[in-house]
Order: structure tokens, then C-alpha cells, then sequence
């Protein structure tokens, strides 16, 4: 290893330059013209609509921006490693590079439930700010970087729905003994309003709900719910998501992999994330409601808003696990309080602008 | 001119393949390590927050992309072409890039209002649904192909409030004779409700206000409005803004210099702009509501509702001056029923999704 100076890197959006100096290898030092081959795996069916599709576009508009330098093989959950397996199988340099979400990783450090986003929390315009003008990112960064990651923003599913039940939901009393597939501390209110919650990935969940393994999953919201079928095996539909608000997938990229790459090809790696985290909301937002209209018009679900005792309980469990997680070591109070105060501000904010909006527009008084 | 062949002109993030042949002259095929330096317009003061600050951060996230083959020069309003004039001076040649607001340009074509938004029209979140899956970006090229240029959503800055006024605003009664600063449809509203409606670039509006030139004015929201000093010279702050809930700005490039560019330069503009447009409303979503809890504390600044009789009537003038330009021609009725139905929609699903949640979100029963 030799010193080869300090290579300054440039924080582009936020304009702020931060000196960092980089040891870098000797064989590092490559031709610019090099070309890379990276695998990326997935938490997804292979181009399952949205979330798998969006790590393809990916790496469709790195290869085109890289000329072809940087050739970015996707593959779907199960093909190189498993679902849940795609943390480790980035973080141990198996593959350069994966996508997922934060929370199915709260094995590894309960905090990163934070970066996918947690009860009554932040919503996707909200973790967006958080993330890039709030001082997220930079959290992210310092809790991934002992796994030897990069995190990036890796699109968003917008609010989403609170799940497909085989029961209704009128009070408490029908939550104790529900079996639910909801990950994240969606799942720890579950539990501790006497259910039992679950963490399994979507491709197992069809079955599981069709064989009565569990009573109720949530899943994403009507675009992706309507794809896996659920309208076949549950009766109810309900909404608002209130565990999942803006739930925030996520890039990760293996640390070495990431370095070695000339500077023109990381920018193109981490704008490239950038363009497909706004892209896969607008995808979202596109297609949700005539998934619904199909979900009720042909198929027939009965959608059903959660009762507002149930919402309250919910929002005061959620405030008691939030408390705990934020207690356990110095990093998840840091995150935790960072996500707090903006959260707080973004409340004050919106009353008055984008939910102020939403009423004034749909106001029925002409 | 000699035809080359089809180049495939992938819209890559839709993962849709459009062949369109293109004509080239021989001397446009170079070496693909040419430099390019670009000079990019603005309407916007020379690095105003947000808006002036955007380009600046495109312009640096391409050359590092790019490794410095295409540098782009960012000049403020009036450093190189008046705020009202970019639109002609990409059209003409005179620079290769803009970045304004496509309703700066109804002179050209009344249709270019619906692109950055319209009365009681989509937020942000949905403009770029519709934007980028639901028809609108291709529509947009279509009107300003015979103008010789390709637009780019370029940036939005939420929803907007409903602007600085020297009168309260009870009734009706107090729009009659008011001299307001609105640009857009807004405007056309002012002015059938008995006002008077005019257009101005934003480095004018604090000493029009100032000499009561004009009674109110809008401008963006707290973040901006407190930069340009508006606490100053007007009375009341009022919201929520009905008449631009989710101003998309644009990115403008001259067809000629986009076509002359390979097709990796091409790729890096197109998603840089991308990346730039969440950007944008990631940083106004951070900072608004801290510089709003500024003017209130510390400037004493009066925050106003618009009053329910005075939204509705809004609502029904907006939509009158919505179907007029609806149907002047072939192209405005194919805008205003994609946007029209898009927006129907996303109103359907945002009443069970963002907004359900903001409301379940902050219900004060606990």
C-alpha cells in the first residue's frame, strides 16, 4: 500500500466538498478505459414490477452512461443467493452489488430499520429530505460501514397499504392471536398487541396466506399486491399503511468494489441511484389506483379502513418500541433523534402545504 | 447528410425500446473523446437556493460523469439572456441549455402552462408520475419539437404557498382590484376574479411590493421566500397555494447539441437531470419548514388560511380557464385529458394513501 494523496470527494448534490484522503492500492491504479463486471443480487422475484425492474433499469443506465465500462449483471431472489441472504453476500464480497431493504437486515443492527423507515414515521418525500438535505445518508453510511457497505437511496413504494386480512379488523380484541407477515417494528407492535408477526420474503407469502400459515400480510400496495395475487387468498383490504409510510429500498454496494472504480464510474454508479429512487416512485404513483379499480372492480376485494382506536393503539405502541431501539447504543440515538426532529418539522410543514393541498383540492363544497 | 442507420434510442428507465432513425451529418460523427463545453441559461439569480442551485449541481454531476468531456457554464438571469428570454436562446442556438419553468413561456404556446402545473392540478409527486409513466414527457416533447428543443423535468419545489398579500383576504371581495404577481393559470384566475394579474421575474418582486407597484405577490414557499426578504415589505403569508401545488421546472437543451452528442453523453445528461429534479425537492422538503419557523419567530410574520368560500370559488374559475385552453387545439385537448385523467387517479388512491396517512398520522386523540 503506498499514500497516493488525498482524493478529494466531492459530495456533488449537497455542493459541499469533504476532503478525504483514500489508501489505495497500487493495483488499483488502473487504466481508465478498464471495464468492470459487477453482479448484483436481489431481495426480489426476478423483475418483479417496481422493485425488481428498478435494479435492472439500473444497471441499463450504468452501462449505457459507462459506455459499456461498467456491466452490471441482476439477479432475482433465489438465483445467486437467497432473499434475505443479499446483506451478506454484498457485505463478504460474493457480489459488488445488491438490492433490498434496510429492515430485513435488523439482525445484523436493529438501527437499520430506520433507512426503510418505521411506524407513523416518515413518508416518501420526507425520507428523501431526510436522507439527503437532513443528514441521513451520512448515519447510513457510518452504520454500514463496518459491513464493509455503501448504501444508497434505492427507490421508494410510496404509503403503503395496511395488509390483506382474513379477518376484519373492528377492534383490539381481533388483533390478539393474528398470525402476520409484516417485518420491520411493524412487526414488534404486532406482537405486543398480542399477534404474532413474521418475516418471510414476498415470493412465500401467496402460499402462506393460502394454507392459513399466517392470517394477514402486508406486502406493498395495490401495483405489487395485485401481481402476487393476494385478492385470491384473503378477504379483507385495508388501509392507511401506517407501519410502512414511505418504505425506502436500498443500493448497497461492497466497500473494495466501490473504491476501485475510477471517479467518473462511481459518480455514474451513485447518480445512477439517484435517477432510479425517483423513478420507482413515479412508477408507484402511476400505477396504483388502476391496480385498485381492478383489485375492487374485478376481483371484488372489500377495501376497509382501520378503525381510529386501532390506529391510536397502534401509534402509541409504536412510540414505546421506538423509545427502546432508541435507547440501545450511541449510533441509534444519534439516528433516532436525527429522524425525530425532522420528522417534527416535516409535520409542521405539511399541515399547511401538501395535506393542506389535498383538501383544498378535494373539497366537495362546489 | 448521409442516413447512418437506425440508432435505437432506448427510454431506458421505462425499459421501452423506440427506434427512431436519425439524420446525421458526417461532420457530427467524432472521436468519442471530443470535449464539449456547454453554456446553460437560467431564469433564476445566480445560485439562488434551489432553483439557481440546481443547475449548478447538474452542471458538476455531468462533467464528473462525463470526466470532463462535457462542461457546462451555468450564468444566472441577465449574466448572458434576461429570465424571460432562456426559452429563445436554446431555441435559437444561442446556448445549448435552460433551465426555467415551461409556464415562463406561454407566449410561445398557452399548452406549456400544463408541464409546470396547473390550478388545484397534480403535486409533485404526481407530475413526475405523470411525467414519467403516464404519458407526459412525450406529450412535452411534442410541444417543443418545432421549437427545436427537448425538455427535461428539471427540479420541483412542492407545493407552493399562496403568497405574500398587503390586505387580508376574507372574501371575494378583497381579490377586486388586487395587483398580484402570479404567473400560470393562477394568474387568469386573479384576473376573472376582479384582480390583476402580472408576470415578473423573481429579482423584481421585493421592490415592486416594496413601492406598491403590486399588493401580493407568490414566489415558492418559506425557504425561498425568505431569501428574497418578502417578511419585509408585505403583511400577511397565506396559504395552502392552490395554484401551483407541485411547480415542475425544466431543463431545456437545443436539439442540434443534444443530437450531436454520444450516446453516453446523451444518457449522462438525461439522468443527471433526473437525479437533479428529486434532488431539488429534497432539499425545499429539508428546509422549508425550519426557514417558515424563522419568519414567524423571528419577523413576525402573520400566517393567513385562504378562507373555504374563497378557495371554492378559485376552484370553480380554475376550472373554467382549464377547459378553454383545453380545447383551442389537437395537442391542448391531448395535454389536458392526460393530465385530467391521471389526475383522477391519483386523487382516488391519495385519499386512502398520503393523505389517510397524514391524517392517521397526526390524529391527536393520543
Amino acid at each position: 500500500m503506498r499514500y497516493l494523496g488525498a482524493l478529494i470527494l466531492i459530495n456533488l448534490l449537497s455542493g459541499c466538498a469533504k476532503e478525504e484522503p483514500i489508501q489505495i492500492d497500487e493495483d488499483t491504479v488502473r487504466d481508465p478505459q478498464q471495464l468492470f463486471e459487477w453482479k448484483l443480487v436481489t431481495s426480489w422475484p426476478k423483475n418483479f414490477p417496481g422493485l425488481g425492474t428498478a435494479p435492472e433499469n439500473f444497471a441499463r443506465l450504468v452501462e449505457r452512461m459507462s459506455a459499456g465500462r461498467l456491466k452490471i449483471k441482476v439477479f432475482g431472489a433465489g438465483q445467486l443467493v437467497p432473499a434475505f441472504e443479499v446483506f451478506d453476500a454484498v457485505s463478504q464480497g460474493i457480489t459488488e452489488m445488491g438490492h433490498g431493504a434496510s429492515y430485513y437486515w435488523t439482525g445484523k443492527a436493529e438501527e437499520t430499520v430506520f433507512f426503510t423507515g418505521v411506524p407513523f414515521g416518515l413518508n416518501a418525500q420526507e425520507i428523501n429530505g431526510w436522507l439527503h438535505y437532513g443528514g441521513g445518508l451520512e448515519l447510513w453510511r457510518e452504520l454500514y460501514e463496518p459491513f464493509n457497505l455503501v448504501p444508497f437511496a434505492g427507490g421508494n413504494t410510496g404509503v403503503q397499504m395496511a395488509g390483506w386480512f382474513n379477518r376484519e379488523i373492528n377492534s383490539m380484541e381481533d388483533i390478539k392471536g393474528l398470525k402476520m407477515r409484516i417485518p420491520g417494528l411493524g412487526g414488534e407492535v404486532i406482537t405486543r398487541a398480542g399477534g404474532t408477526s413474521v418475516t418471510m420474503p414476498g415470493n412465500e407469502l401467496y402460499t402462506s396466506m393460502q394454507t392459513g400459515v399466517i392470517d394477514a400480510t402486508e406486502w406493498v400496495g395495490p401495483y405489487n399486491d395485485l401481481a402476487l395475487g393476494f385478492h385470491q387468498v384473503a378477504k379483507y383490504y385495508y388501509y392507511p399503511g401506517w407501519h410502512e409510510p414511505g418504505s425506502m429500498l436500498e443500493f448497497i454496494v461492497n466497500s473494495d468494489a466501490f473504491e476501485i472504480l475510477p471517479d467518473d464510474l462511481k459518480a455514474i454508479v451513485e447518480v445512477a441511484t439517484r435517477a432510479v429512487n425517483q423513478d420507482m416512485l413515479d412508477e408507484y404513483t402511476a400505477k396504483n389506483n388502476q391496480a385498485l379499480a381492478e383489485l375492487i372492480r374485478e376481483h371484488g376485494v372489500k377495501l376497509r379502513k382501520l378503525p381510529e382506536p386501532v390506529l391510536s393503539e397502534f401509534r402509541k405502541l409504536s412510540k414505546q418500541v421506538l423509545m427502546e431501539i432508541s435507547t440501545r447504543n450511541d449510533l441509534s440515538k444519534r439516528i433516532a433523534e436525527s429522524v425525530q426532529n425532522f420528522k417534527e418539522d416535516a409535520m409542521t410543514y405539511h399541515l399547511i402545504s401538501e395535506e393542506a393541498y389535498y383538501q383544498a383540492r378535494r373539497a366537495s363544497s362546489d
